[in-house]
Parts: structure tokens; C-alpha cells; sequence
């Protein structure tokens, strides 16, 4: 019986170990495969959703959806320093004055502004991304309603994964338009 | 001889359960990792490329190409009610009139007009995907052939996976030039 | 002893057996969901994210990092024939006379280009890709600083995935500016 016990018990041991071995391999396998081969996809499939998300907010007057595109603590630098937090966001550009309407009687639908972004460039490791990306707004406050560009510059980000969504930590924007704005000669990029 | 073969037997038994028990893990896993955490950004990029080949079909007249980005009963509607069905969708669309192609002693080359996609935000839940996205055309029809913006808009977008393949069910266009096309006042995003 | 032995080994090769079985299995369908499954998201991402870098390295004057994502041997064709490797394209574009900068006393900051890439179509299969985009060309070159668009074309690109980074093996370049530039009728895309 005695002996019985130790042919069962012995093989287990035996046999686990490998089994074991294997086990860690495969997992480790398939957590590398996510981690490192699937993730960047996934993360940077992510972001490209914030920063449309972001624009949309932006072009529609959408400021509660706007600002909770930043972490609670959020920079948003434009160019005339750091303004962090959701709050200081939120009232510094509720207190930029807005483009006059056009006069009720011109006939015309109401014209519109339209921030586009390109050319988007990520580093990602782990919970954290850096970005460059290109950015350039049109509108089209005109008889015809014909779409103009007015401006263009770039964006560099830091984004970091909160609770599973992504959220910039700080965005610095540069605006080719403004001399104090403009960004300094290089590539941002790497 | 009889013992000897339970003493196999058992110990298969008593390792194969574990053994099952981390098969079974590292399967669901896996699997896990495919669809829950995976597939956001698959069905992001093949809805991607979906817009990108709508594009490139639209601006070379390549019409066949066009309707097949649309389910068989998919609906497109520019402003003017809803057209259904691939059938319909090439109908209405061959018979508006193109602009008038140039003097053909211009002596310049033809020129071309070309719809750009940006800012794509997507839902996903299963087989359907709910877009928002901004669109903006330019052409070149002047003596300089310069790029020249014309007018801008956005889409909401309804598409369905079938067969492994992301199609329109639905794309509603609003065009910022026409009045009557423009987009009603607010955030059309989430 | 002896038989002992044997009660040990035996059940170790026939418990053995069916776990080498399944890790093979679980190796296998871990790697065909990587490989058949997440890569195009994948491979789209990486190759989204080069397309990205090479614009921003194109409009610094990065020309270091904008021959990088090439492959070594790679060609660059803007419709002038094909320049093959990196020193080639570097000289060539080298030799391309910048165009004047403005006078240093118009009080105004550097004018800049910029060039920006949308409607990426993508087929990818193992270590090779076929591209298909659009690209538009903005500067502010005027006294407002004001976005204008110059011209726009498509890319055909061809790359290829060298120790897990996508390069260019070829870029061709179409230019609706330029008559000898511009693209031949039809849609270049599928």
C-alpha cells in the first residue's frame, strides 16, 4: 500500500515538473505575444480614438466631453503655459471669446471650424505613450461656404492608460500660424 | 501485471487533471486575449482600411468597388433620403452629372478631385461598428493644378462584419457647403 | 527496484505523450492567432506609425531618419525613375535646391511645409506589405502665416518587415501638380 502510494505520488512529481516547466512557457509565450507583439495595436488603436473623440469635443463646443479627454490632472499648453487640471482647462477656454456669428440675416447655414489631425506617430511602454502628430483646421466662414485651411502646427502628447482608457497627461500644441507658437527648428519626432 | 497497469493508470488520471485544468486555462487565456482584449484593434484597422478603399473606389470612378464597401441592402444618404441597396446606390450616383472635364487644348492634365477621412472615432460591440469621422475634399481644377479645399463635412457610420468582412449598413454624410446637408447644431460624437 | 523504475518511467512517457500533444496544440493556436489573427492589426499599426515618422523626418530636414525608413536597398521613385538605396536617395535629395527663405527682416517667423498622409489601404501578408494612400502638401509662406494647400498625389508603397521593424522597399510617388507626376486613370487601389 505503502509503496503504492509512492508509485503514484513519485510519477506526479515527476511528470508535473515538466508539465509545469511547459505551462510557464506557454504562458509566458502568450503574455509576450500581448504584451510586446499585440499590445502596441491595441493601445495605439486606443489613442487614435481619443484623439478623434478630442477633436470632435473641440470643433462642437463640447467642453465637459473635451476636458474628460485629459487625466483629472491634465496639462493643456498651447503656448502660453502650463494650464492643468480639468477645471483650469475648462475655464480658461470658456474664456476665450468665440468668432462672431454671422449676421442672423445673411441667409447662410451657420459656419463652422474643423480641427483635423494626421500623421500620428507613438511610443508606448506599458501604461504610458508619446506622441507627435501633425494637426490643421479649416473653415469655412465665407459666402460660399467653401472650406479653408487657416492654420496648422503639431502636437506632442504624453498619454497614459487609466483604469483602461487612455487619457492625455499633458498635450503641448504648436501653431505654425503665430510666431510665439511656432514650433523651434528640428524634427520633434524621432 | 494487473497492478503494474493501474499504476499507470492512476498516475495518468491524477496528472492528466491538472494538467486539463492549465490546458484549460491557458486556453481561455489566450482566447481572452483575443477577443476581449485583441479585437478593438482588428476590427479598428480592417475598418480602417474599409475607409481608405471607399475613398480611393469614389474618387477614380470605380463604382463597382464603391457599392461593394456597402452591404447588399446598405443605405447611403448624402442629404437627399435614404438610397438602398448597392443596385440604387449606383444608380443615383451614375446618373449626377460630372463636372465638365477641361478644354482638351488646355494643354495641362486632367484634372482631380480627391475625399479625405480623418479623426475616426469608432464604437465596436461584436459584428457592428458605430463611426463618427470628418471627411474634406480637394481638387485641382485651375490653371496651376494647386490642391484646393472645397468642402468639409463629417459621416455617422454604421457598419456590420460579414463573413469576416467590415461593410457600411449605413453612412449618413453631412456636408458643411450645402445648407440643406449641414450638420445640425452639437456634438455628433461621443 | 527495477520494476519500480519502470512503474515511474512508463506512466511519465504515456502522461507525457497527450501533454506534449496539447501544448502543441495550445503553442499552435496561440501562434495562428498571433500570426493569422492580431497581425494585421499589428503590422497596420507599425506601419501606420513608420508612415507617420517619415513624414515628420521629410519636413524637418531630417534627411538621417527620413533615409532610415528605408530599406537599405530601397527606392524612392517621384516619377523621375527609381533612386535605389539609402546614400542615393540622400544625395539626390540633397541636390534639390530648398526653396529661398523669406528676408530676414520681414519680421516674420520661418515659414514651414508640411506634408500629411490619410485613406491607408493596406494588404499584408507575412513579412510584406502593399500600400495605397493619399498625401497633401500645406506651407504658410505668405504674410498671414495662413495654411494654404499646394498639392496633393497618392503613394504606392511596397514594404517589408525586417527584424520586426516595416520599412519602404519602395515608395512611388504620384503628384496631380505636375503633369508628368500625375497618375495614369483608374483606381490605383483594390
Amino acid at each position: 500500500m505503502k509503496k503504492e502510494t509512492a508509485s503514484f505520488r513519485l510519477p506526479a512529481l515527476k511528470v508535473l515538473c515538466p508539465v509545469m516547466l511547459l505551462a510557464g512557457f506557454f504562458l509566458f509565450s502568450c503574455r509576450d505575444r500581448k504584451e510586446e507583439q499585440s499590445s502596441y495595436a491595441e493601445d495605439r488603436a486606443l489613442i487614435e480614438d481619443l484623439q478623434a473623440r478630442y477633436m470632435f469635443a473641440l470643433d462642437n463646443d463640447d467642453l465637459g466631453t473635451y476636458v474628460s479627454t485629459f487625466t483629472e490632472d491634465g496639462i493643456l499648453d498651447i503656448g502660453e503655459g502650463e494650464w492643468q487640471g480639468r477645471e483650469t482647462i475648462k475655464q480658461v477656454l470658456t474664456s476665450i471669446p468665440e468668432e462672431e456669428a454671422p449676421a442672423a440675416d445673411s441667409g447662410l447655414h451657420n459656419p463652422t471650424g474643423r480641427h483635423n489631425i494626421s500623421n500620428i506617430a507613438l511610443k508606448i511602454e506599458g501604461d504610458t505613450a508619446w506622441g507627435r502628430a501633425y494637426w490643421f483646421h479649416m473653415s469655412n466662414d465665407n459666402p460660399q461656404r467653401k472650406a479653408q485651411l487657416n492654420s496648422y502646427g503639431h502636437y506632442e502628447d504624453v498619454m497614459v492608460k487609466v483604469d483602461g482608457q487612455w487619457l492625455f497627461s499633458k498635450r503641448k500644441i504648436y501653431n505654425e500660424e503665430i510666431g510665439k507658437w511656432a514650433a523651434p527648428e528640428g524634427n520633434p519626432c524621432w
